[in-house]
Formats: structure tokens, C-alpha cells, sequence
């Protein structure tokens, strides 16, 4: 057993396909620095976690193709805590396989899985919510942290909130009820009014046994799968077993896998929380992250190649060393990259994926 | 004398401001092919006239800085038929120095102006005008070309045409009333209703003597200089004279110096024409002129560079190699270049000089 207060697991995949020009096949999203904080958001990820899981607490799992940035931009990341997939099997797998790796490592340690691409602005209200998600986890609780909606997205999925646990040392966190997809405006309104909704973010706190025995009962090929690449994960037999099993592993979601049907039995819990969450999901997100300057423009990257006149709440991205001049645009977005510009406005975030899309056909060098 | 129809004087100057970025200090409107032609607006202008004055009949005046661009774009153009202005001096100063040096060179032949950044799609019909301008040219008016308004234009001055003048040889030419500054748009709305109005393009046909004559009555002191620089240019003493007299001629159009005065003692004709022209002013003008593709969108370069998606109506500019994807926009103008990007719309055409003022400041380099 492990002594740090758990052991986290953080996914680093997704294109960010709504980010493109800025976020590339080989540039995704979780490699950039969106927030021009001087660090990635897979940075600004380990950093907000190593408080709660001390030195050697955080696993990485991402695609080969992503491992070398990934121990670039992690210069103190361990080699044995990259677990690098040979293609993509969705979250179920890249959570499963860490989960099961770390059990074989550490034990029945509580591991927590958290996205590599997601902003968090309150670091303190994130470290509270996990603490008191590890004190649930203990109990043998899948635990999800809930975060609190603040307007009716349509961008999100949500928590349904149930009555209170109620134990010691757990002073908010909820049974849940169940799990819904992204809603339409009507239905994210309607959840809005109830308070008993929370976003959910993909944080997922949870014992790694409870974890596993879930896996074995809902997925068991799944994770007979992942428990014989585990076995094999510290040996020479790796890449060979790898090799055999990954391929024909089971795509699905760990929400699917495991949250739902779980929550459905009454085995999910949700801290809820207010940290200043973002998925960064698109350019209208990525507005908001932005500090404006004057007229309400937001500029990520260097402000002096850029110019605005009657442009109240342009998003700006300036990165070819071009100037960019944006006249008579409200909210437009500007993404200026040395090989693709992208113009569009934040109402049409949501379409970057459709010009992307287009992309594929013939344009494919600059996906 | 010349046996030609006429001589053409052809003004290239202009910075075409609310064109940037296409448009620079070094790249100026007139020597850039915008129409996807693969001719230059000036090799358009001067491939026009040479049906009408025969192989040496267009005389180019320009600043020294555009001498060379000019030469290399019009190789067939004799040395002699460059005039080099030291520096701006608008437009009366370009056209007297030419109609002076052209009297000396051949006589009290009929001059005509036109300038080297206007687009003309009917030919024919700029021919016929022409002809007639010069037939009533003869006779001694100051003869200018009104270009029959299709819209109610707040872009263009106007020409209001009186009575017929009903010589031989001259149908359509009319006496004018009067010439007007770009009005607002109700007055542009009551122009056109009346039926009585065409638009200036500043198409200038006239006996040299007569010209030089009016700019003797009217601007004594810009006659003096321009004659005395005149009576030099095929000399030694060129250069010098040029020095001395060149900075001090008055600053003033044509329109002032002459075609006004005149008008009002009824030394002026219009001949009406309608042959498709614009001034290419902005790029709400430049839009019209670029055919259209799929969805309404146009493109003025390589089209394989730009995606749209819902963005009907839209001009994109790509000149920098890259992709340029415009979302979600309509009536778009993107301008891309190797060095600055402008992101507006069809509407703001106008304030596109705004920009460029906001440039001045600092970033002198781009413009």
C-alpha cells in the first residue's frame, strides 16, 4: 500500500477537434497551452494533483504517438508512470489498464482519474472535493466530483443528485441518481431549476479493487483483457502481450462501463463542487478563459500583432508572427497559424468540428 | 501633330488604402492584378487604350517610386512615355505636367485621363464614349465620361448632365450642369430618381491647348511651373528644373482646378456611357467584380486554399499559401498575406481605412 492520499490517472487523449487550427493530430489539445498560463494544460493538470498525491502519485496514459511530448513536458514524470496505448480503446480501457497496473504496483490504493485537458481555476475547491471524494472512495464508493452548474449548457453531461450520504468527514457528498447525456437548451434549463444537477467532468475517485470488481462484473472480457496486459506490464512480456490483447479490447466510455450501471445499483457517489471548471471544448470556451484587454477583445498569444477596431468580444489567436487585424466583427475568432487561418465567430464554436470535417478530404496534412 | 485618335494619359497613383493588405506602399492598387485577369489593373487600363491611340499613344505618369514596377509591367511602354513625378502632387499637376510635355511633343493634340486603377468590363462600350468625348473635344469642351448609375452609389461623385449638345458626330454628349462630392444616401436615392446624374470617374477628354489654357486662366502659378518643367523634360536641364519647381506646384485635382470652374461657364460636356466600370475602392467593389463560386463565396487566388462553410457571400483573399477557412460568416472579407491577415466584412469596406490609420502608429512596416 501506497501512503499518499491516492494515486491519480490522467488520460491524455482527445484531438480537441473543435480547436482546430490550434489543436492538431500532433499537437492536441492537452500539449497546448491554452490559458497562456506559461504551462499545458497537461502541466497545469499534474501540477494541480502532485499536492494530493505527492511525488510519484500521478500515471499518465496516452497514445505512443503522444509519449515522447508527454516526457518532454514532464521532465520529473517517471518512466514506469507513462503507460503508453498502442491506439486508441476509449476511457474504460486507459482508466482500467492504469487502475489495474496501479493495484498490481501499490495494492488496493484509491486511484482518481482526471482528463489532461480541462482547466481548473479554483485549485483549492478541486483539492477539498477530492479529499472529501478519497474519504467516500474508502467506503467503497464509485465517486464522481459534481461540478456545480452555473448557467444551463448544452455542452455538458450531467449528475443526477440524490440524498446525502451523510458519514463522517463526507459533509456533501450525494448518492447518485443517474447520468444523462449533453441536453438540449430546454432540458438543461429544467435541470438548472431542480439544483439537483451537477456537471459532470469525467473525475471519477475510486478504490482500485471497487474499480476492477466493477470491470469484472459488468465488462468481463474487458477485464480479463486488461488484467493480463497488467500482469505482464512490469516484465519482459509486455510489448507481446500488448501486442495480442490491446487490439481487440472493447471501446467504451467509463461512464457507460461502469458509472451508470453502478449508479443504477446505488454504488455512485458525487462531491459536489465550484472550482472554475472548463473543458476548453471550443473557441467560445476558450473566450472565456482568456483575460480581455480593452473592448472586451481576448488575445492568446502576443498582443502587439494584433489590432481590433469595433470587435467587442473577439477571441484572437495570434501565432504565424503575422499581424492580425479584425474590423467590425463582434465576437469574431481569429486562429492564425503558420500553415491554416480559422475565421468564425464564438456563436459557431460548436461548427469548428464541421470545417475539420471538410478538412479530411483532401486537406489532411493540416489536421 | 499625331495622327492618333487621341493621346491617353494614364495617372498611376493612388495608394488604394481601404484595399490593405492587398494594397501597399510598395504593391499599390494599380499594379495588382484584382480582378483574376492575369493582368495588373494598369496593364488592363493600358491594353484598353491602345486601340485608340495606336502603339505610342499612353503616356504613365507616376511617382519615381513606382517607375521601375511601372516599366517592367509595361514593357512595350517607350522610355519617353514615363513621366516620374519626385512626388505627389495630385491629380491636376500629373495631367498638366503630361498634356504640357505631350503639346510640346506633338501639337494641340486631344488628351485623355484615365486612370490606372479603375476596372472597365465593356469595352465596346468605353470605346464608343470615347470616341465621342473625342469628337466633342474637339470642338473645344473639356469633356468628361459619366457613368450611367445603376445604384444610388454614396461611393462615386457625380456629374449632372444639362441640355443635348446636339452637334454632328456627338448624339449622346450633353452640357454640364455641375459636379457634386460624394453625396449621402438620400441625396445618392434623389440623384438617381431624377435620371439627370452619372457618376465620375474622373475620364478626362480635351484639346491639350484647351487644357493648358484653363489651368492659365484658373491656376496661373501650377501653369507657370508645370510649363516651365515642361519646356525641360526633353532636355539636359530635366532634372534640375525638376528639383527647383516640382515641390512647390499647388496640391489640387483636377476636379477643382478645372472641370468645376469650367462647368460653371458651360466649357464642359458629359458623354454617358454605361461599360461596366467601377473604382475598385474597397472591397465591398472588389467583391462585384470576382466571380463567384459555389455558395456565393468569391475568391481572388488560388481557390484550392479556402474552405467555407455557411459564409455566403463572403470574398477571401488567400496570399500566403496557407489555408483559409472562414466559418459560419457571411459576406466575410479575408485578407491573407505573407505578413498581416484582415478579417472584416463586405459592410465595413469603408473603415478599412481606420485600420490602416491605427497601423501608422508603429507597425509603418505592413502598410
Amino acid at each position: 500500500m501506497s501512503d499518499s492520499l491516492l494515486h491519480a490517472i490522467v488520460p491524455a487523449g482527445g484531438a480537441g477537434t473543435r480547436l482546430w487550427p490550434l489543436s492538431r493530430r500532433t499537437a492536441p489539445k492537452f500539449l497546448l497551452d491554452l490559458t497562456g498560463a506559461g504551462r499545458t494544460l497537461l502541466q497545469q493538470t499534474v501540477d494541480r494533483l502532485r499536492p494530493l498525491t505527492g511525488a510519484g502519485g500521478v500515471t499518465v496514459v496516452t497514445g505512443t504517438a503522444h509519449a515522447a511530448a508527454v516526457r518532454a513536458q514532464l521532465p520529473e514524470l517517471a518512466e514506469a508512470d507513462l503507460l503508453a496505448e498502442p491506439s486508441p480503446r476509449d476511457s474504460m480501457a486507459a482508466i482500467g489498464l492504469a487502475a489495474a497496473v496501479l493495484a498490481r504496483r501499490h495494492g488496493d490504493v484509491v486511484v482518481g482519474s482526471f482528463a489532461a485537458d480541462h482547466v481548473v481555476r479554483d485549485t483549492a475547491a478541486f483539492e477539498r472535493a477530492v479529499r472529501e471524494a478519497v474519504a467516500v472512495a474508502r467506503a467503497g464508493y464509485v465517486v464522481t466530483i459534481g461540478i456545480e452548474a452555473d448557467r444551463p449548457s448544452t455542452a455538458f453531461g450531467y449528475i443526477r443528485a440524490g440524498e446525502p450520504l451523510g458519514g463522517a468527514g463526507t459533509p456533501t457528498a450525494r448518492r447518485v441518481v443517474g447520468f444523462t447525456e449533453k441536453p438540449d437548451a430546454d432540458t438543461a434549463a429544467a435541470y438548472l431549476a431542480t439544483g439537483e444537477y451537477r456537471w459532470n467532468a469525467g473525475m471519477f475517485v475510486v478504490r482500485a479493487a471497487v474499480l476492477l470488481d466493477h470491470l469484472a462484473a459488468e465488462r468481463p472480457a474487458l477485464h480479463a483483457g486488461l488484467g493480463e496486459i497488467a500482469d505482464a506490464w512490469d516484465t519482459d512480456a509486455r510489448q507481446e502481450v500488448l501486442a495480442r490483447v490491446w487490439p481487440d479490447l472493447e471501446k467504451v466510455a467509463i461512464d457507460h462501463a461502469i458509472a451508470e450501471p453502478v449508479a443504477a445499483r446505488g454504488g455512485v457517489a458525487v462531491v459536489p463542487a465550484a472550482m472554475g471548471w472548463d473543458d476548453v471544448g471550443d473557441f467560445a470556451s476558450l473566450a472565456t478563459l482568456v483575460p480581455p484587454a480593452d473592448d472586451d477583445v481576448r488575445v492568446l498569444g502576443p498582443a502587439a500583432d494584433v489590432l481590433t477596431v469595433d470587435a467587442d468580444g473577439a477571441l484572437v489567436v495570434p501565432g504565424s508572427g503575422r499581424t492580425v487585424t479584425v474590423l467590425g466583427i463582434p465576437d469574431a475568432v481569429v486562429v492564425d497559424t503558420p500553415d491554416a487561418v480559422l475565421v468564425t465567430t464564438r456563436a459557431h464554436a460548436q461548427q469548428v468540428k464541421q470545417v475539420v470535417d471538410l478538412l479530411r478530404d483532401g486537406r489532411d496534412r493540416l489536421l
